[in-house]
């Protein structure tokens, strides 16, 4: 399961009317991702979410995609429920890990980056839902 | 809906284990869309298709975009009932297409391109599939 496309924009206020308007994805909420320098829109596109992410200041990984690659779509996220047998088993398998342990991103959910190094080249996250 | 998502490699052999293997995702199909220079593979993510996306020569826009960004996420397809009619208001509305009118995709469907100048930076297929 996808659990959401992340999609790195300059400013979520300017992008939203094209989510919203044009392709009629109901805008789920806003959150700041203090901890990843992020503000985050979660849209739902009814099969998956889209994360709008927005830098909150220069330093943000999000502010250096942007300034490298451009706006565009930055990530995929997996849905999984034991994220760290996950992760543990991974490292063991020797793919490479941006997470080598989960943290808490956005919806108090606990992710963990891979590196594009071991996926041919998309950022992919894992993502265990709140309560999951 | 999100139809499903491009993603660009240099080689589905050399990919497909990931997909397959480390998310689980079954293969549907693999075709070659000479149209477009791409040999494509279809995997079930179970709530969104995964297009992994090969060029079959070096004139390939694929080909392009793996010479300029590396291999990666592409596109996202989002599913529309009528394309023509999708395609005409947009162009009415000042959207920059790349396809004024619907091609025929991977399995028969009718596509088309937005400019990403159009969607702050993705690129985004509208696509109707077959029969529909």
């Amino acid at each position: 399961m996808i659990h959401h496309i992340g999609i790195a924009v300059s400013s979520i206020h300017n992008s939203l009317s094209f989510y919203q308007d044009v392709l009629k994805f109901p805008l789920i909420k806003i959150e700041n991702v203090e901890s990843q320098g992020v503000k985050v829109a979660f849209l739902d596109a009814g099969n998956v979410k889209i994360e709008l992410l927005e830098p909150l200041h220069e330093h943000s990984p999000i502010a250096k995609f942007i300034e490298k690659r451009g706006q565009g779509i930055h990530h995929l996220a997996v849905t999984e429920g034991d994220i760290e047998s996950r992760l543990k088993k991974l490292k063991e398998d020797g793919f490479q890990l941006i997470d080598e342990s989960p943290r808490i991103g956005a919806d108090q959910n606990k992710i963990a980056f891979m590196h594009p190094k071991s996926t041919d080249g998309i950022l992919l996250e894992w993502c265990q839902p709140k309560g999951e």
